[in-house]
């Protein structure tokens, strides 16, 4: 078997590849360079009665919640995104909370699995920014080797259910003409959070420290460019927290689903 | 025959009527009001020696220059464009130019016509304002009962044989919100200017004064709102003038050609 120091990210370029790499232990590390062109998601695992409030949840914001695909209760699989996936090991991390706080971060849920779970697959943003890559678009925070800038502003979620809260955006700033470029672009991804949700004007949408970001690294903007706000999957998180239903699993951050489908097969 | 007095716009919804109230002289006003939802556009002729230039200038400044349907030499139809048409005679007012200069406003050109003559048919803005009516944006001088306000910018067209100039933008305020939207809406009209070209940064354009027009009426723009610019239809007036063909007959401002399609048959 591969072990961990040998294998590369460009080894592991075939999506199903790459799964069994993890499934097997070795690659434990984050996807970002895990088969390209690929659409990677955000896992939430929830238990069956707390299933119809989330769902709901993404159904009523889906611009932070693009729900890509949810399972049936208790299935390990999700055809038609992966091929021979089991959803409780082909993640190179999970972290499992209860009660809405993190109680251990994990490599393999197997020993925590349950009949009742419901897994929802949520669209994320590595997709949207391959878009805006490919459109020549430069995205800041790659540039940099740096986390996309997010902020919790005052923009509420409509609540479904025991979920509800504010929603969370990440910043990408462009020159206005790119601007522009990048709406077009995000437009046709509706299932990867799509167009923004704000741009020019961050006090507006409750940000009163722009510099700061409450998630991620802190912005590099140049004079006479825009920040851009997308909705921002770390919003389901927040609610999660706050909501604290008994017993939830999620990805751990930067560890996500790798999937089969293409990033353009999303294309509106 | 029906006089002008007794003609109302809303008695010329039918695009081919409307042509004939115009052919005959009982309709000489402008026609914003007419035929709503049927595309109108700006209208520009050229002796055939000149056409090869203006093409080619439409087709590398599709923006402001977004051409339709351009005509062989002489004729005086636009077939699939609009049934039964007389360009000579269909419009309500025409603007004659003799070496750059306006030497005439008539109602009727065919004392003026050559068989050299190639028309060329420019999409307006009319059709994706109606886009953004549709979409519940404000066009915020319909709220006013205000022309839009026309900038002269920097940005450089791309020269083709004797034509050149700089750009001259349209500007619409919206919300943050509403300026996305408004970037989706156009963005599905390439055929009457597509997405704008600028947005919140009237200076990087070549704006010195941004309260004050070159044409139409001067911008109404509350705090908060950003400046949204489009590539406006004016641009390829300016470069006619400047270029001084020997003879150029135009649509007469806010008198255009009125055709038999539908707005939306435009929708990318």
């Amino acid at each position: 078997m591969d072990t961990q120091s040998d294998l590369k990210a460009s080894d592991l370029a075939d999506p199903r590849r790459a799964r069994q790499a993890m499934r097997t232990g070795a690659w434990t590390r984050p996807t970002a360079a895990l088969a390209p062109g690929h659409v990677q998601a955000n896992l939430v695992m929830l238990p069956r009665d707390w299933a119809l409030d989330f769902l709901l949840f993404c159904q009523r914001n889906p611009k932070p919640c693009p729900l890509l695909v949810a399972s049936e209760p208790g299935a390990v699989g999700l055809p038609g995104w992966a091929d021979d996936l089991d959803l409780r090991t082909d993640l190179s991390g999970y972290r499992v909370f209860e009660d809405g706080a993190c109680v251990a971060d994990v490599d393999d849920i197997t020993p925590l699995w349950r009949d009742d779970l419901v897994t929802f697959a949520l669209g994320c943003s590595f997709s949207f920014e391959q878009a805006m890559l490919d459109a020549d678009l430069e995205v800041r925070h790659h540039v940099h080797g740096r986390n996309v800038p997010m902020y919790r502003t005052s923009i509420d979620c409509a609540p479904a259910g025991r979920f509800s809260g504010k929603m969370v955006v990440s910043m990408r700033p462009f020159s206005p003409a790119d601007a522009i470029r990048a709406i077009q672009v995000t437009t046709r991804f509706p299932a990867v959070h799509g167009a923004p949700v704000h741009l020019g004007f961050p006090e507006q949408i409750g940000i009163s420290d722009f510099s700061r970001a409450d998630f991620g690294d802190d912005p590099v903007i140049h004079e006479g460019e825009l920040p851009v706000f997308w909705a921002c999957g770390v919003t389901p998180q927040v609610v999660l927290e706050e909501a604290r239903p008994p017993f939830c699993i999620t990805h751990r951050p930067g560890h996500m689903l790798v999937t089969d489908r293409s990033n353009l097969s999303l294309a509106a």
